[in-house]
Order: C-alpha cells, then structure tokens, then sequence
C-alpha cells in the first residue's frame, strides 16, 4: 500500500507482535508449525488491504443510511454486503481455525491484529463476522457434531451469520431474570417464547441464514442463572442436507437507533410471537438445545470471554484509527506561532503546524499512550489464548487460562475507557473541524461510546473483577499477574537507569493493588468491599498499561524515531498517568462508603 | 407547573440563589431596588414554563432535521420560530437591560438561573437569542447612540438576531491572522472582503434582519491583533428610519454539520464575494466600523468573555437535566439484587430500581456534585457582575472585576468538561437505552462535546489562566481568589468538626495552587511555564470547584432530604474529586517537560 492507511501503524504492530512479543516463538509449537513471519505478514498486508479498500470507503455511509426495517425486511448499505462478501473468501473470518473449518490455524495474535484493521476501518461492518465467529467456537466447543456440521461450517464459509442472544427488555445486566421460555417437543427439539433486547445482527439480509444462540429457561429448571439453557434457534429452518427450509418464527419488533455504531442493525426480537413465521403451523419458534439443560450460561460465557475481549479490542481500534487521524491533521494544519524562540508571537512570521504547541503534542502523547498501551493489552491477551491452545503442560495452561481470566474484565474496559477519552483528544486537536461530520473522528467517538455499555457495562466488570476474579481460588488470578508483572520488574531494575526508576514506581502501585485488595476484603462485607469497585477496576487497569509500557520501553532499543516514541510515551504513562492511581488507591484503602450511606432521596 | 421539567432543580435553584449567594441582598442596590424574592421567582417560574412548553419539545427534532440550505435560504424547523417568538415577547431576552431597551434590570445572577433553563431545554435554539444579547450589550457598551438605536433595540425586541464573526477558515485560534480586509468610503462607511467561518447563526430567515459583528483589518494598520477593527454588517441594510433594505453582500457559502448542537445553523460566510448581492452595485459587504479603528479585538473581548460564561453556563445546562434525567430512570427501572441484605442475589426476590445499586448511586453522586458545582460557580460569576454594575466603592469594583476575570477561563472549561462527564454518566446510568435516540442523554452529550471547543479551547483557556490571569497586575487576580477563598475558609474552620476538616484539605490544595503557579514562573521561560497549561487550568477548576461546595455545605444546615444530598455531594466532592488535584499539582511543581521534548516525529 503507497499511502499509509490511518488505521493502524504496522511499524507498531510488527514492534509489538515481533520486537516485544516474540510472536515468531509461537511457531515452534506444533500447532503453528507451518507458519513464519512471513505467513503473519501477509495475513496483516491482506487485512490492511481489504480493510482499506473495502471496509473504510462506506464507514461514513453505514453511519448516515443506517439500516431501516420496512415491517418486513432489514435493509443495510449495499457496500456492507459487498464488503463481507470479499472477507468470507479472504480467508480472514475462519483463519485462526483448524483446516478442516477452512481455516488456517493463525495464532490468536496474529489474528486480533487482523481483526483490529477492520475495526478500525468500519467497526459497524466488521461486527457481523466478528460475532458469527465468536458464536461459531462457542458450538466448535460446546455443541453437537450435526449442528457443528449444519450450523458451524456455513459461518465459517461466510454463508450464515451468527448472534448472541442473552438480555431482555426487563433483563439487561441482570440475567437471572431472563424469561424466555423453551418448551420441549417430542421429537427433541424445542419451542421457544419470548423477547430478547440489543440483539446486534437481529435480522439483516448480509447472509443466507442467522444462527441465534438463545438462553432460554426449560420450566421446571432452577430459578436464577442456573436455570438457563442454549439454544440454537436459526432464521431458517436447515434440513439435513444444509438447505434452507421454512422461516422460523423469529420476529424483530423493531430496530433501536443508536448515537453511534449504525451499521450494526440492533433488533428487539419476538421468538414465537408472529403467527406470520409458524414452522408447520406450531407455535413457537424452533430451537435446539446446546449441550446439557441450565448449563447455558456457562457456555455462553464462552462466547462472551472472547466478546469482551474483541469490544475491548474494537475500542482500540477506534482510539487507533483517531490517534492516526489527528496526528496527520496536526502535522498539517498550520495555526498560530511558538510562545519562544524564532518567530515567537510575531504575526509577521509564518504560522507553524501545530504538532509544534505543547498541548496539541501533549493531547497527541496522551492518545498514543493510551491506543499502543490498548493495543499491547489485547496482544497479549490474545498471546495467551495462544499458550492456553499450545501449552506443554497443564501448568502452563493454567496460568495462561488464570492470567487471561484476570485480564478479561480489564482488556474489555480499560480500552472502553481511554481509548473513547482518545477519540475526545482526536476531536479536540481537531478544534472546530474535529466536531464536523465531515471530518472522521467525531464517529470514532460517537461509534465508541458504545464499548463502555455492551458485553457488560464497566460497573459489572468493575463487580467481576473485584467481586470474583481477584479473589476466587484465594487469589490465585492476581498472583498469576503479579508474577507475570514481577518478571518485567526484575529485568528492568537489572538494566539500572531510567528503567530501574520507573520499576520503582510500578512495584509501589502493584504493592499498593495487592495491599488494597486484601484492605477491601478485610471486613467480611462484599457491600464494603465493593462499593468502590469501579475506582479499584480503574487503578489496577492503569496499573497492569504502566507494566506493559514498561515492557516496551525495555523492548524499545534503539534511536530511531519510533523508538524514541515508543520510550516517550512509555514515560509519558508514568508521569502523567499511573499517578492518577494514587487517589484511587488512597479512596479504597479508605473504604470510604460515601455512596452507600447517600439516601436515593437525597440525589 | 404541575410534573417537574427536569431541566434544572428549582429547589437547589433557591438553595443556591437564596441561601447560599443571598441574592435578595442585590435588592438594598439601587439598581436593583424595584425588584424582590417575588419578581424573581415569577421570572424563573416564566422561564421554566416557557422552556419546558416551548423549547424542549423541538429540541430532538432540531437535531433530527437540522438547517438546511437550499443555495438562497437557510431553512429551520418551525418550531424554532414560534419558540422564539413567545421568548422575545416574555421579555426575558431583555431582562438585564435598563428600562429604555424594554428591561426590567433583572440582576445577572437571576437572569442565568432563567437562562439556564432554556439552555437545558433546548441548548440549539436558545443560541440564538443568547448571541443576540451579547451582541447586543457589545453595542451598548461601545457602539454609538445611532448604532444602538438602529441594531441594539430591534435585537432586544427580538427582530433582529445577532453573530459575531471572529474565525476565518486560516485563523481560529489564532486570531493574529484574520485577513478580513475592510476598505474606508468616501461616506464613513466601509467595504468588507474575507471569509468568515463557524459562524453561528450566521444565516436563517428566524429573525427580520441579522446584526453581524465583524472582524476586520482597515489597511495601513499595525499587524497581529493589534489591527485589528471591529464592524457591524447588517445582513439587510438598515434605512435612517430603521427599515430594511438592499440585501448587504453577505453570502452563506455552505452549513457546518456537527456532531451535536445541530439546531444552531453554522456557516461560512463570505463577505463582498457575491456578485448577486453588492449594494448599489459597488463591490463589498457594507459594514459600520464600531468605536475606534485597531480596537477590534478589545470591544471583541467584551461579548467574548460574557460568551464564555455562556458556554459554561450551557455546558452547565446540559448537564443538569442529564443528571436529572438519569436520576428519574434510575429510581424508575428495576434490575438486579442487592449484594446484601433482604432479598440479596435471591432471583424470586423482586428487582430492586437501580439507584439502589452502588455503582449507580455512584454516578448520580458524581453527577451532582458536577452539575450543582458548575451552576454554583457560574451563579457566583454572575453575582461578581451585578457587584461591578451596583459597587458602591471603585475598590469594591474592581475586586469583582479581578475576580471575574481571572475565574472566566474556569466558568469556561471547567463545566465543559466535567458536565460532559456528567453526561457521559448519565448515559451509563440509562445502560443501552441511553445509547439510543429514544432518549434524550445521548443528544445532549453530543450537544455538550462542543462546549470545550468553542468560543476558545480548553488549551487557550488553560494559556489565558496560565499565562495571563494568573500573573497579570502581580497575581492581583489570584490573589483576590485567595481572599474569597479564605473567607469561606474561616468561616468553615470557625464551624469546627467535619466542616473544619474539609476546610483543611481544601486550604492544602489553595496552598499548591499558589505555591505552584509561583514554581512555574520561577523558571522565567514561558514554554516551560506553560508546558502543562492543562493541567493547571484543570486542577485550579477543582480548587475552586471544591471552595464553592465548602460553602454550599456550610450553607446547607438543616436535616431534609435535599440538604442532606448538598453535604453529601460536598462530601463526594472533597473525597472523589479533589484528591485528583494531587497527582496534577506535583506535575505541575516538577516542571515537567515530557511534552516539550516529545519531536514531532517521534509521534
């Protein structure tokens, strides 16, 4: 590609997959041995390729003609259809799959920096496949060999998308109380009642079928979460053979209209509410049992891990693509004079670009610490997902799995967080023009402010993390990070200088996340504990980006430009960032329970 | 009115008026002799009501069919008009004014709360009338009797709208460069050439004529600012008798489209570029020069700064009916347990409403604390007015002068950005439904992103509080800031117990802020001074922000609800809000220059 595409910087991703990562060393294990640097480069060119031309050209158009629902059909840009069409024969969607999928077995790695590419470039568009894939692994694990047949391979082809099923509209983060009701049939399918809410790629016509994953309750099952079962439940009915029969009796009410985000079509769906779609005239719309009864939801968290992972890598993406964008604006537009030096305040002198004012380059520093720390994040993320599939011994698979399991809530919100605070920068060195919908970054952020709400708002990973991951199996999660962190440390305080004082300051937040997490649970009462949960997610987020910035500045050697960069904004985090974990600790460590005892009459 | 507005809380309304600021005292004034509690609660009840009837029913449809132009003429939705109408006949527009402009000399301080109800009902619309006031007192102050006579009384009858044209499409905050060139007649009028860009309100048929207020260079004159000469242009001319005339060569080029704010029509406008319209045939827009020629940017400077607290205040605005918005849902919908207690994660148990979740109560909190805190400091800029308007000594004057002027970079940014995280809360509160367009919170942060761009960035804000305000006359500004705070100090440690210990953190942080400001000049290099502007501005906000809930707990005595909610909030404020200032100030103190060695390329 001549001119670079504004949606990631390869000269990053090859630093972080190769120079910090060693990505190349997943290529000693079996299960990537037939691939090199040179199968992950192409995989990255062909991605950046089709992302720029096929993705980016109709991001503007999927926001101003969102999808419209004529009481019958779904209608979405054509160019969305055109452009998914182009993916599913790239090869891209299935990549990361073993070859009897179609797949090519592509480390996770390799792939989340592939995926990010499409985020970037259309986030609305990449959300069909990138769904339809989450839900396609969820079966490859947990469902049968027929519906992995009938169902997995035509998403996999691009043929069937896929979707996820769980709120409702009086059950949104609360799912104990979902009410969907699936009744079982002689012949050992089920009948579906009921009305799920958010359901993104409801009902569109960008694929041959749509393969709703369902949770449902069988009556009589336990009340709560553990009375929730899976359910397939496809547009069109499939025969054996794989071709399409009737239409199910799944109904969108309705489209919701977002701020953002548009060209992911979002339905209010009715199953078995049309008497329009009655498959052989019987109530209910027809579904299929994944797996064992009221075991739902812990499949679903399958598929919901990896979606909260992928919402924390689209927010990257979208804080990536902004950064780009407004560090080429402020290279080139010309505003204003230096406040010293040649040409200071004299009105005579030819106004500089202002990259050149401190606070457009701070506002620039702050964007590119907070979109290549998200981007590091979720590389490593996906880096263990890749250990978990290939580890050589079942210890090193469990502290894969621990360490991931950890990371989860903070990869989802952490990026959710600052990398929507990046796109606000991406406005800001924008000024005027930043505000216009002719420029691109006032989407980035509208279509961001999404991530901090779906997949779990930051208030329930705030909950997960605290209330569940950084205690269960006594704690086993954090001392997995913490040894994980400990690692970076030592090496780091073995190179003396700058590195050594910045381990400094990391081995004293991470000292005061340990000693604040036992100062929460100390009292016995989780209200205690947890009435601050969203500032105790917050700092340890902040604390686990200044690690990885730490792990790049040690990787960052040399004096070329980019490295310089990479060291700055490394400094960058600890000076201007990290800091901010210092109250946050302080209010924890407090356990300051201003809000619990605030009266909801007095607000 | 019977069902609240939820545009502002009339109770904290009166806390704040009343309690707090004593506004009844502006009555023992002359100026303000005619008036008491009773005119001033009629004009707010008229203020309410008209904007809860009139405003806010088109505030979504503003957005949602924003102006368009067809090439001759800007079209607006009805609505708008006949919202206007019934505002300039209520008289509010003119409130302020003296009796022979059709004012009632309603003090500053009331008319903002009365503003702001408008502002929160529909932000888009009330621009409109609200640039027409500041055009409008420009004029009293400097322009000349016929001057006023012709432009000021039709504006504050509502006939004729006002702008004022400042940015060129080379120059937005960099003023220095504005190319507008105006060329003097025979007559002692003048011609004007140039294009002006983001005018707000800049075209529209909502008023029989538009007063633009023009800056321009007269040929000959000094460079830079200091050339700076400011001009009438009236869109129609205007006859000796005050009837309209030719069409004036002031020519839309094209609409802005924005994020947000959609409503208020943006242009650029080209001036004597429009062969169509050059009256009498002569080449150039005819404009009137304003006071004396290069003086431009100083009368500017007059409706600049009364704008700037109009951002605030309409920052302040939008983000107290989100607030109120997200508290009257979250008292409404039910979701989830409590963590403890009766009823705790039992899924027979009913769902609790979601205030009673930590987390949310949380965000309500953090909420009030913003929204109460910006309409508390822009009530007290206000009351600072009507103190230079009604001073009895020139002492007592220009201490509310300094004080104005060193707290218009704050009443600016500060509400810009922490009532837009308050938006950005309220759509958290709402969940997904306040991702959507069926409610109203997601327009109203978009609304909000503007306000920390316009009428001066963040970052100028932060140079004019750093690099001016704070230094100007030997720090005489900060210093009468320093004896107002240290009044409430005293008064707050004579009161003793928690009060007393609020009063010392708060002391702590007004001891930094003075100590600091002194570190940062102590270098006698402004790039190092003012490498962190931001930072400053955004901690001194804070500061001051905190001094003002001081005295809202000290002035909330009394055991209901409400006052028990205004401690609450202050207590939130110095526990949540004021530590942040801690990280920010030693920044500050370490002269850190991170951003200054950052190369461009390194990016």
């Amino acid at each position: 590609m001549a001119t670079p595409s504004l949606l990631l910087s390869r000269r990053d991703l090859d630093f972080l997959l190769h120079t910090w990562l060693d990505t190349g060393s997943l290529t000693r294990r079996e299960r990537y041995a037939e691939h090199s640097r040179e199968t992950f480069d192409a995989a990255l060119d062909l991605s950046e390729q089709i992302a720029a031309r096929h993705f980016a050209p109709h991001n503007k158009k999927n926001d101003q003609e969102e999808p419209r629902f004529d009481g019958e059909r779904v209608h979405t840009v054509p160019e969305a259809a055109e452009a998914l069409e182009v993916f599913a024969k790239s090869g891209i969607l299935a990549a990361t799959m073993d070859e009897e999928f179609g797949g090519m077995r592509l480390p996770q790695t390799v792939a989340t920096a592939c995926f990010g590419y499409f985020q970037a470039a259309n986030i609305a568009t990449a959300a069909y496949p990138f769904l339809t894939l989450g839900n396609a692994r969820l079966l490859c694990a947990h469902g049968s060999p027929e519906q992995v047949e009938t169902y997995v391979r035509p998403m996999l082809e691009g043929r069937f998308f896929g979707t996820m099923c769980l709120s409702e509209p009086q059950a949104g983060s609360s799912l104990a109380d979902v009410a969907t009701r699936a009744e079982e049939r002689p012949d050992g399918t089920y009948r579906l009642f009921g009305s799920k809410m958010w359901i993104s790629g409801g009902d569109h016509e960008l694929a041959e079928n749509i393969v709703h994953l369902v949770l449902a309750r069988i009556p009589g099952g336990p009340p709560g979460v553990k009375g929730l079962s899976l359910f397939i439940v496809p547009k069109y009915l499939v025969g054996p053979d794989g071709s399409l029969g009737e239409r199910n009796d799944v109904v969108p009410a309705g489209l919701n209209h977002k701020m953002g985000y548009r060209g992911t079509v979002n339905t209010l769906l009715n199953f078995g509410e049309g008497a329009a779609h009655r498959p052989g005239g019987e109530a209910g719309a027809v579904g299929h049992l994944v797996g064992e009864p009221h075991r739902g939801l812990a499949y679903m968290f399958h598929m919901m891990n990896g979606a909260r992972i992928g919402v924390g890598a689209g927010a990257m993406a979208l804080g990536y693509t902004g950064y780009l964008k407004s560090l080429e604006y402020a290279r080139e537009r010309p505003q204003g004079r230096p406040l010293t030096g040649d040409g200071a305040k004299d009105p005579a002198a030819p106004q500089v670009p202002i990259v050149e004012h401190a606070d457009v380059r701070r506002m620039l520093l702050a964007q590119k610490s907070y979109v290549e720390g998200a981007l590091a994040l979720l590389l490593y993320c996906s880096r263990l997902v890749d250990e978990q599939l290939t580890a050589e011994t079942e210890e090193e698979r469990d502290r894969a799995a621990l360490l991931l399991d950890v990371l989860t809530p903070i990869a989802k919100s952490w990026p959710s967080q600052w990398c929507l605070e990046a796109n606000d920068l991406a406005i800001q060195v924008h000024g005027g023009y930043g505000y216009t919908r002719e420029y691109d970054v006032e989407q980035h952020y509208r279509d961001n402010r999404l991530n901090p709400i779906h997949e779990g708002t930051h208030g329930i990973q705030a909950l997960d993390l605290l209330g569940r991951k950084a205690v269960q199996d006594g704690g086993a999660g954090l001392a997995a990070l913490g040894e994980a962190i400990g690692g970076t440390l030592e090496r780091a305080e073995g190179a003396g200088g700058e590195a050594a004082a910045l381990a400094a300051e990391l081995r004293a937040a991470w000292d005061r996340t340990t000693a604040a997490t036992a100062r929460l649970w100390s009292t016995g009462d989780p209200s205690v504990a947890l009435a601050n949960a969203s500032a105790y997610l917050e700092a340890v987020g902040h604390v686990v980006v200044a690690w990885l910035w730490l792990g790049q500045y040690l990787a960052a050697d040399g004096e070329d430009a980019f490295l310089k960069g990479k060291r700055q904004a490394a400094r960058y985090f600890f000076r201007y960032e990290l800091p901010r974990t210092g109250p946050q600790f302080a209010l924890l460590e407090s356990l300051d329970t201003t809000v619990l005892e605030t009266g909801p009459d007095w607000l």
